[in-house]
Formats: structure tokens, C-alpha cells, sequence
């Protein structure tokens, strides 16, 4: 089902330069790091997401007849480079961080290693997918933070950057810690749940509120929220969802979760006022769910009002990541494997220090404190360095040298993060649901320090260098000098 | 190729109202309106687009049976009800205005007449699709408009909001006015022109610049634009292309479009040092191309510095509208047919006065100044009111009804914008192609004065009311408050 051939999805300049590679190259094994320089919203992490489809894309590349009809009517590719194409399929490494993991700037989220035209191919979908979900996981994860416990559902398809944005933002927004979406094809193509209430329409199209009301409730006695703002809050939407819930309970029905959504006007004063309404007539337990474009910072500033609020949903802000709508993930060239097989690093220069990338075949230890779980530091390294837990760690930052922390032997855990995804281009791992990864996220951000969850200002999680990659870059920052 | 169901492309309340009026209505014909509230950024207008998309849309509407089969294990719907979608087909009328129209807050940019529960469930895709063309569109036109006439390549497929964000983002940029993009998919599909040169990762995979350039110079002779940052751009990468450049004209090859392109730095300066020194070498006619976190106040900034640029690649900031990501286009209930088949107005009410709906079923007029052809306004009026052009005509602004100007009989002209789509379920448009469409909107363009299409506080267009609108609405405002 919806299975589209993403072949084509990538910018032409990777194509003239394929035929570039295939005209003046050997086609040397390189490596690209995919990685981001700042986390968005200004925030302390950021959260891996889109690794499956990523996976999808892989394993279903290959030029269509129509495909490469369609690169020959261009009139810029030789009939030697569209035959090449017409058999081409993906024969690289890739190595990824697992989806809903915790992930800081400039440590690679993804290693490709593959033969430099397959590896150029690829790069425009790869970004176009990772930067998308990392995106809308990232900005759930801050606003299911500011909800303090409360459920946040995704209610942003109709505001979404078009169909995909709508269905993969609400699978990151569920790996974030959403509870659910209003989606329903993200539903059946995720297997995440699904929900929603009436909208105005509903009640506009009975001759009144109240007749609105009850018919919804004896329709959906189980799952009753009543959307009480299309003519007035307090005075009429309140009072008849009251008199819908009275005759309920009179009737001895009980159902198992019912409310109110508010959708307009004050959200923290119209949810006391209801709130006490509701209060008076029993309804104790009825839920006040809201809307409106919401985000994190006005959740956050609806709770220090003391808003009534227990359930909250979640549009435009949320799905287009309103305040900051791009995630500016990169992919940059970091190895070339030279004829004996050996890697021989590579550095792009900037005059933005901040720019400049990191050199060689790396990988990543996430460093534990072993009493409390919480990470100490990302380190990233050469693959082939190895690592003893009971040696003292030196860290230090590699803009500022000078700021070192050393961490004794036995007083921390490490675990290598980027994991090995295809191997010769064959997919060798197998993606977790999108709720068990939802789950592992869940935990991953139990091993965050709240200091780096805050919404404002927060502490940075260190990335640093091994002292070896670090004299590697050294050198050739110094070599490039000259 | 690469057709989608998108029929489960909706909110669950959707279809939870759809059973409640399965269940307690007559299914009685119905008429929603799109509309939007603001322009985006903003701006003075916006651009119509999405519509083929809304049409595919409506034509492949059916519920397959893993669609009902997924619906059923939710245990909300009911087995008749489930039957019915089974058999479902969308059996409405929609009008619309045309793509590549400019557009205006307020007026109905699509009308669907439907019963009700065809027309409610194809809110949300219509919605999602609309208001992401739309607002790529729009600002894409904006982009175009800063840019003085130099060519805008759309270049944001890595950072756009997942692959359709993309494509359909590329589509509505080629229709706000781009004269390429980098999205070769898009190309495929739309048969649009599609561009590029090459990365840094070209230049960093041979052993030096000069050489990268050589071999990307005999590849591409004739469309040969060479990224000049990846070392230092005035001391490398501008002599370097100059070298290359000489060599090819000492040849006697002479490309039909050759430059180079500035991604990093400060391109005002850079552009003015590059356009010097390539002057000096004879290469007056080669095109500086710029790239790196454009829109089009920066456009228009480095514009006014006199920056050498003759061709911009603009990525993030296009295709997510970064600071505006969200087009407000809302889907509204105004009238419902009785059983003698007359559409009785219905209105939504608001505290907010900007938010109350415009009741019944209704068309739009624009209204031009004879001499100039410009847009002296849109008129909003029941579909069954009639118009000569002859006869003085009365415009006033709906909210402020004391502003009023008169257009004497034979200083204006009208035409209807608001055009039939399906008919009866039938689509009875034939969508032009996308470059006709980007032509048209050239022209729409045309329509507008000056004062509307400015970046900063443009003039807005009004939209008004016929008397006989305006006299509904208030009277129905009435009512409700009683």
C-alpha cells in the first residue's frame, strides 16, 4: 500500500554529478556523515526519527524504464551512464542512530559508506526524510514536555506541509510522546491510535446545540467530548453539555471518558469557569480538552495560570513546527577509501568555525554516569578506536580545549549509538513499531538531565572529540592552512 | 505513477460525524466554503494553487476494503455504516477559483455542495492540500517579485517537510514564478525545467579545485556554473573558474550559460569582487548565481547594496515559507438546503468579529478598472444575484460599511472567478499544465497594482460584499444575538 518510487526524489546536481563520477572516477568507496549543527527552538536535544523510511527508500531504489526515458529527454546524460543507471541499486554500508533517541549537534545521525556515486544519490531524500521527522519528534517532545503529564494529541493534518508532512509528522509526533493523532491514514499505515471528537459543523447542522449534543452522546456514549464554543462558552455550550452529561448519569450511563474541548477565546479563564460549572454538577471527572493554536510555550504559560486544562491538542504549531521549520541537517563528504582500502580522512573548511566538519570513519560512545544514568558527554571517535570503562576518561570540549572534565574508571558506561543498518546493501536491521519506539523514547529522555529539558535556555548535552580525531582535524585544518 | 489512496487522508472526527449524520440526518445537500483569513507574510495577495491535486484527490475517493476493514477494528463504527463507505463516491458539486489566481482574505476559494457527509469528509485533504500550495505559491511569488526579474531556481527538497512537501512544494514554486528546481522527480511529474551544477562534495573528491572545475567544464560545457567557496572564494575558487573559463574559450568553446555560484559569505561583497575580476578577464556575460539562507527580504537587500547576482537558488526559507509555515485556509459550513431545495444561509459566529462567516451560496465577482485592467476589487454576492456592467456599481467595506465607492457604469468590468470543477461528482476542468498555469499567474500578476505586490505594509485589495450579502449576514447576526 502507498508504496511511491522515490528514485527520481533528488535534487539534479547529484545526478551530473554521478555522471561526473562515472565519466572521470573509479568510483572510490567514500564516506558521508549526516548531522546537524543546532538543535531547533533553541532547544537542549533533539529527538532521531525517520531512520524507517529512510530504510524504505534504500531498499526500493531503482530506475524505471520511465525514469530513465525521462533523464534521456533531458539531453544531458550519455547512453553509457542511463544504461549504468537502469541497473543501479544500492550496494553500501549504512550506519544510523535508532529512531527516538536522544541526539545532539555535529554527531553523525547517519555514516554512509558506499561507493561515491551510490553514496551522492542518496543524499538528497536521506536529508529531505531525516530532516522532517527529527524535526516534528524534536518539537513534540518540547511540547509534550510543557504539558507536564497531560496527553497531547496531533490534530495538524488540515495545517500539514501537504500529505506526507500530515502522515510522517504524525508518526514523529507520536515518537515524540503524543498520544495520539487525529490522522487516520497515519493510524492504519503506523498502527498508533487514532482520535477526535465533532467540529462546528456538527452542531451547526442540528436545529440546536442541545439536540447536537445529545446525539452525539447517545451516538459515542464511551468516548463524549463535547465542543461547547460555537455560540457561547459558558452560557450555552457549559450548561447544555451539562444537561447532555445530567441526563446520562440519570439514565445510568457511565461512560468511560467524557468532557468538554474548548476551541476559542481565554483557555486558562473559560477552564476555571467550566471547570467549577462542571464541579458543581457532579462532573467531577469529566475532562476539559482544549485547542487553539497551542504550542509549548502557551501550554506552559496556561499551566502557571493554573488552567483547568487535562487534555490538549495540537495543530499548526506542532505540525510545521511553527516557530522554527526546518531541522538543518547536512550531509558532508568525511572519507575517501584510498586503492590499499585505508579511509584517509577529509575536512571541509569554513570561515564559520561551527562549520567546519569533522574529518575520517567515526562512530559515536554515548558516556553514562553510572549512578544515575544520565549522559555525561557524547564522544565521537574513530570506528576503530576501543574503549575500556575502567580507564579514566579525559573530555573536553573542541572549541574550547581548555575546558576539560575527566571522569574516573569505573565511574561511567559506554554505549556506541550508531549502529550498523545495511551491510553490503542489504538491510540488516529490523525497525521497532512506531509505539515501541515511541517507548524507547520515552526512556531516552529519562537519560537527559532536566537542566537540558528545560524549554528556555537550556544546559547543552557536550559532544566532543577523541584526542585522536581531534589531532586529525588539527593537522588538517593546519594542512589546509598552508 | 505513484497514485496514492488518500481516502483515509482525513481526522477522525470526520468520519465520526460522518456516522453520527448516517445515523441521525438526512443527509441533506450541504455547502461549505475554503477560505483563508490573512495573506501569508503579510503580504498584499496570495496565489491560488492545489487544485489538480484536490481534483485527483476527489476522483480516486473510495474506500478499499483493508481501508474498512482497518476502520472496523477501531470499534467505533457501526456495520451498516461500515457498508455504506464501502460503497462510497464523492456525488457533489465543486466550484473553484482557477490556479495561478491571484486571491484575497475572505472570499470562498473553493465551494463544495454536497450531501453532508461527502462534504465533511473531504475537509481535511482539501484543506492540507490547499493550504500548502497556496502558501509555497505565494511565497515563491514574493520571492520572484524581491528578485527584480533574475531567475529564481527552487533548491529546498532537503529541507522541505518530507517528499510531497517537496514536490508539490516545487510545483507551487514553479507556479509563483520560479524558472526551475533541483527536484527531479518534480520535473518527471510536472514537466517542469529542473536545475543545478555541483556540491562541494565534486570539488573535495578530486585532488584539487582547478582540476574539479576542468572535468566538470568538459562534462557540462554548455550549462557550466562552478561553486567557487569550497576553499576561499576570491583567492581559489573565483581565479580558479577564470582558468578554466580561459582555457575553454582559448578552445574556441563558447557555453550557452556559464558562471560561477557564491554558497557561503558575504555575497554583496563576494559578488562585487567576483563580477570585477571575471569583467577583467573578459567574462562579462558569465552569471553570478548566489546561494545560502535567501528569501526575499534578503534578496531585496542585497539588491539594494548592488550585489552582482544575476540568478538565485533559494532553499529553506521557500519551501517551508519559513516565517509564515502555515496558510490559514479554513473549511466553513454556510448554508444547508431544505426540502425545496433552497439553501437556507448559516452563520458561524465569533467574539471575533474577523472570524464571523459570510452565510449562503455565494459567487465571486472581480471587479477591474476598464482603462487599466487592474483589480479595483473582488465582489462577494450570492451565486444567483446578476450584474451589468452598465449600472453604477455600489462597493462598500463589509466591516467599516461608512467607506463606500462608487464606480460609474462603463468604468469597470467583471468576471466571475468562482468556476464549476465537478459536477455531480463528474469533473467537467481540465487543469492546464503547470508552466500555463505559472504563465497565467504572470498575468494575474498584471492585475494588481504596485501598492498590493510590495514586500513591507502593501495595500490590501478589498473584498467586498453585494447588498444583498451584507443584508443576510446582518440579519442573521441579529437573530443569534437574541
Amino acid at each position: 500500500m502507498n508504496t511511491r518510487n522515490l528514485t527520481l526524489l533528488t535534487d539534479l546536481y547529484e545526478l551530473t554529478m554521478m555522471q561526473g563520477y562515472f565519466e572521470t572516477q573509479e568510483n572510490e568507496t567514500v564516506i558521508f556523515d549526516v548531522f546537524f549543527r543546532n538543535n531547533p527552538n533553541n532547544g537542549g536535544y533533539s529527538i532521531m526519527a525517520g531512520l524507517d523510511q529512510v530504510i524504505d527508500y534504500i531498499k526500493n531504489l531503482n530506475f524505471s524504464y520511465e525514469d530513465v526515458d525521462y533523464l534521456r529527454g533531458l539531453g544531458i546524460f550519455s547512453e553509457d551512464f542511463l544504461h549504468y543507471l537502469s541497473g543501479f541499486h544500492f550496494s553500501g554500508d549504512i550506519y544510523a542512530i535508532p529512531e527516538g533517541s536522544v541526539i545532539f549537534p555535529k554527531e553523525p545521525l547517519l555514516k554512509i559508506v558506499a561507493p561515491i556515486m551510490e553514496a551522492q544519490l542518496v543524499e538528497t531524500a536521506i536529508l529531505n526524510i531525516i530532516n522532517h521527522q527529527c524535526l516534528i519528534a524534536t518539537k513534540a517532545s518540547r511540547v509534550v514536555y510543557a504539558a507536564q503529564g497531560d496527553g497531547i494529541m496531533e490534530f495538524g493534518l488540515r495545517r500539514a506541509q501537504g500529505p506526507d508532512a500530515g502522515l510522517y509528522g504524525a508518526r514523529a509526533a507520536m515518537i515524540g510522546g503524543c498520544v495520539g493523532t487525529s490522522n487516520v491514514l497515519a493510524g492504519q499505515m503506523f498502527d498508533v491510535p487514532v482520535m477526535g471528537t465533532h467540529a462546528h459543523s456538527w452542531i451547526m447542522s442540528f436545529k440546536d446545540e442541545y439536540t447536537a449534543f445529545k446525539e452525539y452522546a447517545r451516538l459515542y456514549p464511551n468516548a463524549c467530548t463535547l465542543l461547547v464554543d460555537t455560540y457561547d462558552t459558558l452560557k450555552s455550550g457549559v450548561p447544555n453539555a451539562i444537561r447532555v452529561f445530567t441526563e446520562m448519569r440519570d439514565a445510568g450511563i457511565h461512560p468511560k471518558s467524557y468532557g468538554i474541548r474548548l476551541d476559542s477565546g481565554d483557555l486558562a479563564y473559560l477552564s476555571k469557569k467550566a471547570r467549577k460549572m462542571l464541579d458543581e454538577a457532579g462532573f467531577t471527572d469529566a475532562v476539559i480538552a482544549a485547542s487553539n493554536d497551542l504550542d509549548e510555550f502557551l501550554i506552559n504559560d496556561l499551566k502557571i495560570q493554573g488552567a483547568k486544562i487535562g487534555s490538549w491538542g495540537v495543530g499548526t504549531n506542532l505540525i510545521t513546527s511553527k516557530d522554527c521549520p526546518s531541522f538543518g541537517g547536512v550531509y558532508k563528504l568525511s572519507a575517501i577509501q584510498n586503492s590499499d582500502g585505508e579511509f584517509i580522512p577529509k575536512i571541509k573548511i569554513s570561515e564559520n568555525v561551527e562549520k567546519i566538519t569533522n574529518p575520517g570513519d567515526k562512530t559515536i560512545y554515548r558516556v553514562y554516569d553510572k549512578e544515575t544514568g544520565k549522559i555525561r558527554a557524547d564522544l565521537i571517535c574513530f570506528a576503530d578506536e576501543t574503549w575500556n570503562e575502567e580507564d579514566e576518561l579525559l573530555l573536553f570540549d573542541p572549541n574550547a580545549t581548555w575546558k576539560k572534565t575527566r571522569l574516573p574508571g569505573g565511574s561511567y558506561t559506554m554505549k556506541e549509538i550508531l549502529l550498523p543498518i545495511f551491510k553490503h546493501g542489504e538491510c540488516i536491521y529490523e525497525s521497532p513499531s512506531v509505539m515501541e519506539i515511541a517507548q524507547f523514547c520515552k526512556k531516552e529522555k529519562e537519560t537527559l538531565w532536566d537542566e537540558t529539558k528545560r524549554l528556555f535556555n537550556p544546559h547543552g548535552v557536550y559532544v566532543d572529540l577523541s584526542r585522536s580525531l581531534y589531532d586529525t582535524k588539527t593537522r588538517l585544518l593546519d594542512e589546509m592552512s598552508k
